[in-house]
C-alpha cells in the first residue's frame, strides 16, 4: 500500500481498481485517463499477460508495477476493468467475482446475457445497480462511437430504423492492429506505382510483412470485412450492432442493418447514419438537441469544410457528429456521419465512468 | 495518316476517334484500353491542356503527338470522349457538336439534361441513338460502381429504395489526387506515433505540403465529403448517385439516399449498399443472377476471406459484388459491397464502349 500511502489525495478505505489487460490498447488509454479520476480510488492494480509482468507504469506520480493474472491478484479489489482476450474474459470474470470482484469487462462474451447490463454512463447508468452475475460489460466500439447521438435523438424522436456502414480503424485490433498499420503504410510508401495493378499492393505488403491480422492489405486499401464469419454471411460486429444497439436503447424490436468496414485509420470509428424516427424529424432541432447534449460534439457545417474526421478528433472524448441532411426520399429520416474514438469513450473512458458508477452503489 | 496507313486492320473508310483530355488520368486509362479495340477506328488523335502538347503517346504501336485543343482540331473526327474540367466541357462540346462530331462526355455538365442519353453500355446501349444535342454523358464514376449490380436485380425484383455509403479513391480528383494521396503516404510513413492525438496526422501533412485537395487528411484518415456542397447539406458526389441511378434505370420516383467519403484508396471506389426491392429477393437467387450477369464478378465466400476489395480489383474492368446477405429486419432487402475501377469502366471503358454503339449509328 506504499503506493496509495505516498498520495495525499488518497484515502485508506477508498475503493481498490484493478485494470486486467493493462499494457493493451485499452488498458494503456485507461492510464491515461485515468490521473484525472485518481482521487476516487485507493489503491490501483495493474495486471497483464506474462511478458509484461515486472514493467513498470508511471501514473498519476505513481509507479505501478504490472502483476501477473492470478486468482490472488484480485483479493482486496473492489472494481475491476478487464480487457483480455474474449477467449479468456468468462474465466477470469469468474474468480474475480468469486472474490467480490465487481467485473467491467470490455469483451463481447457477456453483452448479450440479459443478466449482464450493457453500460452506456450518459445513457443508462441505473444499469449498473442490476449485475446480478457480479459483471458489467462495456459495449462495442463500434456501436459507442454513434450511441450517445442515436440515445439524444431517439428521446425526442423515438428511432426505429438504423442503417450503417461503419468505417474502423485498425486500433480495432489493439496495439497490434496500429502496429501493422504503421507497418504496411511504411512498405507502401515511396513507391507512387502502386494502387493501379490488381493486387499490387496486396504483393507488396505480403512480401515483406506476410499476411496480417486484417484479412487483407490495409494500407492503400478498405477491407468489408471485420471480426469473425456469424453465419448466413454477417460478420461479428455486425452482429454486434444490431444486438447492443437495441439493448442499450431498450429497443428489442429496432430494426437495424449494418455493413462494417475496416479502414486503414490508427484510431478512431467513424460511422456513416442513416437513421429513420416514428416521429417527423427536422435537422434543424436534431442539431440543437445535439449541440446540448454534453457528450456530443456538433461539427456540421460542410459548406465551409467543417465536418468531423477520425484523425482530426482521435485522442478526444465527446462524439463528434456532422453531415446532418434530411433523407431527401425517407420520411422522418437523417442521414449523418459520427466519429468517436474507439479506445477513449468507446472503451477506456466509458470503463472507468462505469466503475466510478459501480463505487456508488458498493 | 501515315500512322493510321501504317495499321494493316485500320480502314481509311473507318471513323476518326478524338480523345480530348489525353493525358489525364482517365485519358491515360482510355490509352491503356484502346490497343485491343483499335481496329474499330480509324484515325485516332489526341488533345490536352497547353502544358502537354507535342508530348508523343504510344498507343498499338502508333506514336501519336498530343495537339492543342482548337475548334479544328475537331475537323473529320466522328466521336470525341472528352474529359476535362466540367467548367470548359459545355463550351468544347458546343464547338465539336457544331462540327459534326458525337460527343460523350464525362462531366457532370450534361447528365440531367433531359435531351443527353446517360449511357451504360451493359444497361441502356439503346440510348445511345436518341442524343438530339449530339452528347452523350458518362455517369459518375461511383454510380458507376454499383449500377450494372443494382440493374441486374432491378430486372428481376425491381429496386424501389436505396440507401448507400461510397469509399471513394483519391483518382476520382484525377492525376493530382493519386499524386497528392502518394504525397500524404510518404509523409506519415515511418512516424509510429502518428495517429493518436488529435490533428497530428493534419498537422504533419498541413507542414509538410501544404493544404491539399481533399478538404482534409486522407492518409490515415477517412473524409466524409466527396465533391462541392450544392445546398441543404448534400454533397454534389451523393447528389449525383440520387439523380444519375434515377436516370440510367428508368426509375424516377426511386428513392435513394447517399453518404459519400473518400478514403485512402489510390484507385477504385467502393459502395456499401443496402437495396430494397418489390419483389421478394433471397440472397441464393441474387447471387445467381449476378454470377450469370456478364460485367459482374461475385466475390464472396466471407467465410474463407473471400470479399472484394479496391487494391485487390484496380485495373480490372467488371464490376465486382461480395457481402451479400439478407438484411435481417428489412423485408425484401439485401446488403453487399461493391468495388469497381473508376477509372477503368467507371469511366474510360465506358466512354469508349459507348462510342462503339454510336459507331454503329453512324
Amino acid at each position: 500500500m506504499s503506493h496509495a500511502a505516498s498520495n495525499a489525495a488518497v484515502l485508506s478505505d477508498s475503493p481498490t481498481l484493478a485494470i486486467v489487460g493493462a499494457t493493451g490498447a485499452v488498458g494503456t488509454v485507461v492510464l491515461d485517463v485515468l490521473p484525472m479520476r485518481r482521487h476516487i480510488w485507493g489503491d490501483v492494480r495493474l495486471a497483464a499477460g506474462v511478458e509484461d509482468v515486472g514493467k513498470v507504469c508511471r501514473v498519476a506520480g505513481e509507479d505501478l508495477t504490472v502483476q501477473a493474472l492470478t486468482p490472488e491478484f484480485f483479493d482486496g479489489v473492489d472494481v475491476a476493468l478487464v480487457d483480455i482476450p474474449p477467449e479468456i474474459s468468462a474465466e477470469w470474470a469468474e474468480i474475480a467475482v468469486e472474490r467480490g470482484v465487481v467485473v467491467i469487462d470490455n469483451s463481447p462474451t457477456f453483452r448479450r446475457d440479459p443478466d449482464v447490463p450493457l453500460v452506456v454512463t450518459e445513457i443508462n447508468p441505473e444499469a449498473v445497480s442490476e449485475r446480478p452475475k457480479g459483471v458489467i460489460a462495456n459495449p462495442g466500439a463500434t456501436v459507442m462511437t454513434m450511441i450517445d447521438v442515436l440515445a439524444v435523438l431517439h428521446a425526442q424522436w423515438e428511432l426505429t430504423e438504423l442503417v450503417v456502414t461503419s468505417l474502423q480503424a485498425a486500433s480495432g485490433l489493439g496495439r497490434a492492429g496500429m502496429s501493422r498499420l504503421h507497418d504496411e503504410i511504411a512498405v507502401v510508401a515511396g513507391d507512387r506505382e502502386l494502387g493501379m495493378r490488381p493486387g499490387d499492393v496486396r504483393r507488396a505488403i505480403d512480401h515483406e510483412l506476410g499476411p496480417g491480422i486484417f484479412g487483407g492489405p490495409l494500407a492503400l486499401n478498405v477491407l468489408p470485412f471485420a471480426g469473425s464469419h456469424v453465419g448466413d454471411g454477417w460478420s461479428s460486429e455486425e452482429s454486434k450492432i444490431r444486438h447492443e444497439t437495441r439493448k442499450i436503447l431498450g429497443l428489442p424490436d429496432l430494426r437495424v442493418s449494418a455493413t462494417c468496414v475496416r479502414v486503414p485509420v490508427v484510431s478512431t470509428h467513424s460511422v456513416s447514419v442513416h437513421a429513420t424516427f416514428a416521429k417527423s424529424i427536422a435537422v434543424g432541432k436534431a442539431r440543437q438537441a445535439l449541440v446540448e447534449a454534453p457528450a456530443v460534439v456538433v461539427l456540421d457545417d460542410p459548406e465551409h469544410g467543417e465536418f468531423p474526421t477520425p484523425a482530426d478528433i482521435v485522442g478526444a472524448d465527446p462524439r463528434f457528429v456532422g453531415r446532418m441532411r434530411q433523407a431527401i426520399d425517407f420520411p422522418r429520416t437523417l442521414d449523418l456521419f459520427v466519429c468517436g474514438d474507439n479506445l477513449r469513450k468507446g472503451s477506456a473512458l466509458n470503463m472507468l465512468q462505469t466503475a466510478e458508477l459501480v463505487v456508488a452503489t458498493l
